[in-house]
């Protein structure tokens, strides 16, 4: 990475825009933010910063600080601008624990309209203990340094988006080839990720990680966007420091519909998140 | 199949115990059920069937008739008995439609306890386009007569519960060493999957399917019950009449948790149906 003083977790951009404020004393589980404009991607706000948005509100409201799953429903686009979290405590054990958010923004008559609606049992990783089984192994990405960022290759990625400025991304080449009108044809994007202030991951930035790499529909041949309908994110592990590793997989697309499967590994060669999404295929596809 | 005399959809012990009926013409979205005895595992009532009586809930509450993407976050354990269905329409569009519901029980005192919690965005199968851009293939599954059900093989597979009556499950044998002290080490569970009464599959019974098979976890060399903590189930397609391969794998078991990924595929050789389940680990294991 190319940064000289690294952002810290809990004082970076992602965490300052991320921020939550409880409206009120005496409102519990009412949170006012703010969507920042340096998370969209054209012009949508980016699904997966909605979600560490409201991950952030739960985290609060919670008596567990880490999301185990967390399960979003996107109801309609949202805007940079003003927004307001509601979060449920539907229950509450000794281990996990439950919770419902809701982020609405307003209509020009002041009306609250829902974006994005979630469900989440909330854990604490650290708590949790040391056997890992796991059978699946680390995608095979090339080094960092023979991987391909927005100014490398034969033609700058497209998508000129405030997004791209707040990461790092280097894609592995084998799935930059929509880049330069050749797609591969499989449904496949990998590549490392880190956020452009070189702040570290934990758990709520992996719920950016997940839905922030080009879509795999591109890989099929498909331009524009795919909407996410719904996605659900396990987090499996904190992150160790450094460079995170992100495989995307799709596997059926029919009906136009496709599931994008995403795993995030970490220097430590950990699996630390699992996620899946339904989205809608690109209407002019083919 | 063995069956003589095939139920129907509509006509069969699955629509029967799924039944649900509004409370008062008055109350919209609200549902009484009686959840059957006959859908236990052992004690428990099986998580799959919890989610096709909410999945039959919001069909009726919701104005699209079939479950796209359902997310189910598991409460409370469920028995046997009276139950309430309390839906919500949280937005209704054009092709797809988005709702909650939660299934409740009744405490001895009369409150209500809450079982599970859904969020789900419907929509009409029957409407989508015939595109299907799949690279994924059928599972190997031997054919159904080599297949394994509860009274094949050297040991019946335990857990005589009545569920277990009321499907057609054959094994691969290559994913029964559980059953004889001899697992795999692998974290794969396959089979044929049917309804006893040879009634067909439809979405809701879908929502059955994805959680009916063994655990995985038998295969790791595990012990005891996993209880689902959330499940995500994606149709994809409306099921071709006619038996369904299920396959389930676990990649990651670490930190006291595992997720069981379940592909159903129909006759005609469709996905019809992905899922994705975390889990926690039986406490009894080594």
């Amino acid at each position: 990475m190319s940064q000289v003083a690294q952002a810290l977790i809990g004082d970076s951009e992602f965490d300052r825009d991320t921020a939550v404020a409880l409206r009120a004393p005496g409102v519990p589980g009412v949170y006012d933010t703010e969507l920042s404009a340096g998370w969209t991607i054209i012009s949508a706000v980016n699904g997966g910063y909605l979600l560490a948005l409201l991950g952030r509100a739960l985290g609060d409201a919670l008596p567990h600080p880490d999301p185990f799953t967390i399960s979003g429903h996107y109801l309609s686009p949202s805007t940079p601008g003003p927004a307001v979290i509601r979060t449920e405590i539907i229950r509450t054990g000794r281990t996990l624990s439950t919770g419902q958010a809701s982020l609405f923004q307003y209509a020009d008559d002041g009306t609250e309209v829902e974006r994005i609606r979630v469900l989440a049992t909330y854990g604490d990783l650290g708590a949790l203990p040391d056997d890992v089984r796991t059978s699946v192994r680390p995608p095979a990405i090339p080094a960092y340094e023979h991987c391909l960022g927005p100014n490398d290759g034969p033609a700058p990625i497209p998508g000129d988006s405030s997004l791209l400025e707040r990461l790092e991304i280097r894609l592995d080449p084998a799935t930059v080839g929509w880049a330069v009108g050749a797609p591969s044809g499989k449904g496949e994007m990998r590549g490392w990720f880190g956020l452009a202030d070189g702040r570290d991951a934990d758990a709520l930035s992996l719920l950016l990680t997940v839905d922030a790499m080009p879509p795999t529909a591109f890989e099929l041949g498909l331009k524009g966007w795919t909407p996410t309908v719904e996605l659900t994110t396990h987090i499996r592990c904190r992150p160790a420091p450094g460079p995170l590793r992100v495989s995307i997989t799709t596997r059926n697309l029919a009906g136009g519909f496709l599931e994008e499967d995403a795993e995030v590994w970490d220097s430590a060669d950990r699996l630390v998140a699992q996620s899946r999404q339904l989205a809608k295929v690109p209407l002019g596809h083919g």
